[in-house]
C-alpha cells in the first residue's frame, strides 16, 4: 500500500579525505536516524568523498565506482541491518568515459530499487561538474520506497520547477534532493543569506506548487580548495518543508547532524484538496517549454 | 532601449461597491504612486468590482466590457495625464457568452500595448471564477511596456511555475500578478499565516527560478458574501522581489497603499550570470510536463 506516515531522515555530514571513513560515518548517522525512528534515510550527494569537483583533475575518475558496487554492497548490508532504506548518491562509473553522478535507491532488505542520474549538471569557478558528469538519462521518476513513491533530484536540480514537477507527475509525495552547496567565503558576509535564502525558498516553492513534501540533506564544514582558492563552506541547513512550503525540521549551519520528520500521505491528499493546482494545469498550452528561450 | 532602471508602483486598495467610485479611488493612488515617481502602475485584479466571484449570479455578467471600452478609455486618459504606464485588470466581455479575467497594458501615452486573458481558472467555495471566466487563450506573453519586457499573469496563475517560465522565456524581465486572494474568516486564525507565506514564497520561488522581479498587487479589506457565508477578508501584502527573492518593498494586510521598488536590468543580468540556471535547462526531458499525469 502506498499511504500512512513515514519517518524520514537526512544525513548532514563533514567530509574527510579518506572515502572509508566517510563511509563508516555515513554508517554511523544513518543507524543514529534508525534508532530515531527514521524508516528512510537520505544522504548527502557524492557523500564517499570531499567535493573533488572544485577543480579539474583527471585522477579524480579513480574515485567513481559502478553500481552495483562496493558502495551499494556495503549500504545494502547497513540497510538490512538497520532495517532502513537508503538514497545514496555516489559518482558513478557507467563505462569507459561514461561517468555520472547519481543516486540509488535501497530498500530495507537491501534490494535495489532504481537509480537516478543528475538531469542538471552545473559549471561554475569552484563546481566543475560538467567536466565530470555525463547528464542524466533516465528522466525524472519517481520510484517505490519504504511503502511510499519518492522523487530523487540531486543538487542543482533543485533550482529547475520542471524536475519537480515531472517527478511530482510520476506520483512522487516526497522529493529528496542531496545536496553539495555552500559559501565561497569571501562571498559569506555580504551574499551568504540571500544565497542560502534563496535556496531554501525555491525547494519550498516546488513543495507549495505540487503539493509534495521537500527533503533536502547537505554537507556541512569548510573544505579546502585548490591553490589560490578559499575553498568552499558547505552551509549545511538541511530540511524538510510540507506541502504547504511550511519547515518541519532543520538542521544547523554546521554541525553534524540527522534531520528527522515524518511524512504524511493524508496531508498530501488534504492540501491538494484545498488548493486543486493540479485540476488546472494549461496542458495545452506549455509546449514552448521545451524551448532554450523565446526570440521574437 | 530595453534595460536600464524603472520605478514600479503597485496600487494596494479596498474595493465598495460603486464602480465609479472604485475608479476614481484607483486615479488617486495611481497620481500618488506617479507623484513619487512611479513609471509603471499595476492595479489590483478586478480592481473596479468587489469580487463578485464569491457567488454565482447572472447578473454579474453585466459587469463586463469590452477592450477598448469604457474602462480602458479613462484610464489611457489618466496615463497621459500622469505619464505612466499602466495595468489595468478588468472583466472583459468578448462575444456574448465568452468572458475573460484580463488585464490591459497601456503605454504612458495611452496606447494600448496588448492584453493578458488569465490562463489558470480557479474554482474554489468563494471563489467561483470558472463560471464567470472562459479560459485564456494568449497564452504567457511578454509585452514592452515602460521601456522594458514585462510579464503580466493573473492570482491563480502565481501557482503555476509554468506560467512564470514561459513569460520569462518570452524575455519579461518583471512578472507583475494582479491579484484577490485573502482569508476565509473562520480559517484565519488556525491557516491564516501558513496561507499567506505559501502565496509569497511559491512567487519569490519563480524569481529565484527565473532571476527575473516578481511584482503582486492585491485587494485589501473585509468584503461580505452571500448569505451564510462570512465573506473574505483580502490579505494586501503586496510586494516587490528581486530575481534572488529577496523582498524589496511590501505592503501592510489592511491599509490602502502604493508600494514601489525599482527594478534594474542589470541585476537581472548580474544574478543570471552567477547563477546559470537558463544555460542548463533540459529541454530534451521537459515534454511530459504537458501530460495531466503520468500512470505508471
Amino acid at each position: 500500500m502506498i499511504g500512512g506516515c513515514t519517518t524520514i531522515g537526512l544525513v548532514q555530514m563533514a567530509m574527510g579525505v579518506d572515502p572509508g571513513e566517510n563511509l563508516r560515518r555515513a554508517t554511523q548517522l544513518i543507524a543514529q536516524a534508525a534508532e530515531r525512528g527514521a524508516e528512510l534515510v537520505c544522504l548527502p550527494e557524492l557523500f564517499l568523498q570531499r567535493y573533488f569537483c572544485q577543480h579539474e583533475d583527471v585522477r579524480h575518475f579513480d574515485l567513481a565506482e559502478p553500481i552495483p558496487g562496493p558502495t551499494t554492497e556495503a549500504l545494502a548490508a547497513v540497510a538490512r541491518r538497520e532495517r532502513v532504506a537508503l538514497i545514496v548518491p555516489l559518482f558513478e562509473r557507467r563505462a569507459p568515459g561514461v561517468f555520472h553522478n547519481s543516486a540509488v535507491l535501497l530498500a530495507a532488505d537491501g534490494t535495489r530499487v532504481g537509480v537516478y542520474r543528475k538531469m542538471h549538471i552545473p559549471d561554475d569557478p569552484g563546481f566543475y561538474e560538467k567536466y565530470y558528469f555525463a547528464p542524466g538519462d533516465l528522466g525524472f521518476p519517481a520510484f517505490e520506497l519504504a511503502g511510499r513513491r519518492v522523487g530523487v533530484l540531486i543538487c542543482w536540480d533543485q533550482w529547475y520547477p520542471e524536475a519537480a514537477r515531472l517527478a511530482a507527475l510520476h506520483g512522487a509525495s516526497v522529493l529528496f534532493y542531496p545536496t553539495a552547496i555552500g559559501w565561497h567565503p569571501h562571498e559569506k558576509q555580504a551574499e551568504g543569506a540571500a544565497q542560502r535564502e534563496a535556496w531554501r525558498t525555491v525547494q519550498r516553492g516546488h513543495a507549495i506548487a505540487n503539493g509534495v513534501y521537500v527533503a533536502a540533506a547537505n554537507r556541512v564544514g569548510h573544505e579546502p580548495g585548490p591553490t589560490g582558492s578559499a575553498g568552499i563552506e558547505f552551509w549545511g541547513s538541511s530540511f524538510v518543508c510540507d506541502p504547504q512550503g511550511t519547515v518541519l525540521s532543520e538542521g544547523g549551519e554546521a554541525d553534524e547532524q540527522v534531520v528527522l520528520a515524518t511524512v504524511d500521505s493524508s496531508r498530501v491528499e488534504q492540501v491538494r484538496r484545498h488548493w486543486p493546482f493540479w485540476r488546472d494545469r494549461r496542458i495545452d498550452a506549455y509546449a514552448d517549454l521545451q524551448r532554450r528561450f523565446i526570440d521574437e
